[in-house]
């Protein structure tokens, strides 16, 4: 099966392809691996989906991109109901096992729970339970729930070439937050990262959408992920700066980097892209302006399976190699920009 | 409120009341804090509850008690699928999120995942899907699934005074696990730890069983929660041989210990105790004997607030000192045995 030899050149693809073969599937699951960004269990006599996902925030704590305990707590909640509105489901709550760091007293654990709650307020929903843990490295897994029509869920699969590739917002902001933590600028005054997982713009792509996945790991791996899953290709029509988030656009000039280097790198910034066949798009846009939601309209879908961007020369980004970038620099961020860098050139 | 004044003696308790108080909670939520093994959710239209839980298994693979990864992938899916069985709902499956140690390659993984299969296929269900990390400390998180009818859902909180007490099965199993690892007893040749989640059995409990918890931090933890959940005491009114595993039994006789301590220390072995009204006594046994189930009688609930033993002279439990113990001695297990059996003097 081609695709799958596709999905393979990933490294994070393999990991999990080795899981799903070491482990029994649930017979009336109604998705396959890869194929939507939450799993999809019917809900018997309902026409109903359960939508669940699972997700642990280590890495960015780890690498000080997220400090302070209000933003571990937000982002965390996030992530997953980020995985939620990529299938367009409706929360229905959050499970959270917290493993706080030693010494993490009151106060941190009330900050915590400050930003988990705030990010499930900003989409109407709520902590259900959890579990508190210490140890060394602090890290925080959250599980989302939610219910989907069956007729209504959105799975990464069943774009073809021809279509419109949009964004649910400007994107690359999570480049900005990277950059800060690396370059031990955590002192310049920025708003704090709070994006709100995008789950009232998912119920508006319902019925035009013909894939979706979250951009949690930045544009650039969504559109090879997608690419690889559905066969075809992508072309970014869209001049970059348009596409970029103000802040990050500003980063990439101060740090006098091509703005490519914020959509390729991995810290991503939890919007949705998804894709609409060219007959509706009219209407789609028509639709989702009448709501108050201007969609980014990002590119196209094309039939080679590569990602291109817009130019003359048009450049071919090698997304494979930026996807496995981090297996061949080791895990040193300090050296990933500068390979990221040269792997873009 | 003297319920929860009489909860809040405990170090646990008080580190969730605090997470309560910090978080809104979702007005649909059918249960109150503390109040049972798995949180509720009504799903409307349905008659039914969605049963949740999360958990996170690190502290007895730091403390060595589980070093092979499919004990660790077993442990990590039967705790969260007991709290399932704890309100007798049906599994509709498992999410996990492994964190690996770091170096750990495809057999860990392989190993890991076959537990975590195992222990779901033991109770027919499956893991759905999930997220793998990789840190320093190596660490299972699991999110446990199901539904249980309204009508037929267990809690922690319903019964009263001069009630049967039961558990599912022989207790301390847990003790000889910790013993083995606390004084360098690995290479006993005895058979892995593999408890299954005793949801099969729950089943047999609606319609009779006034309140019901699983043991995952040992007998005497239980009956203590349950004690301040409801206001009421508990005898155990069993001889304690006849209560204990025979590994439980064995490792106590050969370490010298009272076997109490094998049923006081916390590492649980993940059966479910629950109460019966003494008029429906005879009615549940007949009926779980029938069905090949044999429930261990363990003693009565009492009017006074206590845990003790029956004997002349009884014994009464200090059951709050021996929960709070861990934060009197520290982190380190080989202080905490010698204080245990001091504890229970």
């Amino acid at each position: 099966m081609p695709l799958t030899s596709s999905l393979d050149q990933i490294g994070e693809n393999r990991l999990l392809d080795a899981w799903g073969r070491a482990l029994r599937r649930h017979p009336a699951q109604a998705n396959r691996m890869h194929e939507a960004d939450a799993e999809l269990l019917p809900l018997p006599g309902t026409g109903q989906l359960l939508a669940l996902t699972t997700d642990t925030l280590a890495e960015e704590i780890a690498l000080g991109f997220y400090t302070d305990p209000e933003t571990i707590g937000w982002m965390a909640a996030t992530m997953s109901l980020s995985d939620l509105a990529a299938v367009a489901a409706s929360p229905l709550g959050l499970l959270v096992a917290v493993t706080l760091p030693r010494g993490a007293g009151g106060e941190y654990q009330a900050h915590l729970a400050a930003g988990l709650d705030g990010a499930c307020e900003a989409v109407g929903t709520f902590v259900l339970g959890g579990d508190t843990n210490f140890a060394a490295d602090a890290s925080v897994t959250t599980t989302a729930v939610g219910l989907v029509e069956e007729a209504g869920v959105l799975r990464r699969v069943g774009c073809v070439s021809g279509e419109v590739v949009y964004a649910s917002g400007p994107l690359g902001a999570g480049a900005t937050v990277a950059a800060r933590a690396l370059t031990g600028d955590v002192g310049s005054g920025g708003r704090p990262f709070r994006p709100v997982a995008r789950l009232a713009e998912a119920r508006r792509l319902v019925g035009y959408a013909t894939a979706c996945m979250d951009t949690s790991d930045g544009l650039i791996a969504t559109l090879d992920q997608l690419s690889r899953l559905n066969g075809v290709g992508f072309e970014i029509t869209a001049p970059l700066p348009r596409l970029l988030e103000s802040g990050a656009l500003r980063t990439c000039q101060a740090l006098g980097l091509d703005p490519l280097v914020a959509l390729a790198q991995p810290h991503g910034e939890f919007e949705l892209v998804w894709t609409v066949p060219a007959r509706a798009r009219e209407r789609f846009e028509r639709e989702a302006r009448l709501e108050g939601f201007e969609p980014l309209a990002v590119g196209r879908t094309i039939t080679e399976p590569v990602i291109r961007l817009c130019g003359e020369p048009p450049r071919l980004i090698d997304a494979a190699r930026i996807r496995n970038l981090t297996d061949e620099v080791g895990s040193d961020p300090r050296k990933y920009v500068p390979a990221l860098v040269a792997a873009l050139r």
